[in-house]
């Protein structure tokens, strides 16, 4: 099985988390998430992502980033895709997104 | 609906974001889960915690604390528990933890 944990280099690097509860119904979100990867995989500093949803519908997706110029520098680009605006009034009953700094990381790997 | 996105105060505070690909089967994996959650609550520093897993195993859990030290402290307590040691063997195909200071916060909530 190919692993979902993203490759990411020592710390420190930042880390988006993003935590939302979906509205019902699609109203285009799947769309619009393929479209927020892609542009995420394409902008300076990005180091990875890693995102998943209940079938209650909430979410989280953590990403990954060099330092914080490329955080605003990916926001600036959602904000023109108008995925956030659009996001409060149509996909998400809720969310919250953090910034953050990673100082220390931890992680094993099966060997079997 | 009962928002699962935690409340939590104005930055700066700690995530600690655990990311892992379940083995299959349950191996008292869900027993532990809960335990360990309990035991995160009961901890000194804790404010909350998030988490999902999807119907392939991979899952995100967000947890959110005061300081360092708190985060240091819950982790003897797991250690202690010895969740770590068996987690490794019997419920995780691969595991990350990372530890990132928040430094920014944004949240919207629906008013309808």
């Amino acid at each position: 099985m190919v692993s979902q944990i993203a490759k990411l280099p020592k710390p420190p690097y930042y880390v988006v988390c993003f935590s939302s509860q979906r509205t019902a119904g699609d109203h285009g979100y799947g769309a619009m998430a393929d479209t927020m990867v892609a542009l995420a995989e394409q902008q300076p500093g990005y180091l990875g992502m890693e995102s998943v949803r209940g079938p209650d519908g909430f979410g989280i997706t953590n990403s990954y980033w060099v330092d914080e110029a490329s955080i605003l520098a990916w926001k600036a680009v959602v904000s023109h895709a108008a995925a956030q605006r659009l996001g409060r009034e149509r996909w998400y009953e809720d969310y919250r997104v953090i910034v953050a700094k990673v100082e220390r990381a931890y992680d094993i790997k099966r060997e079997d």
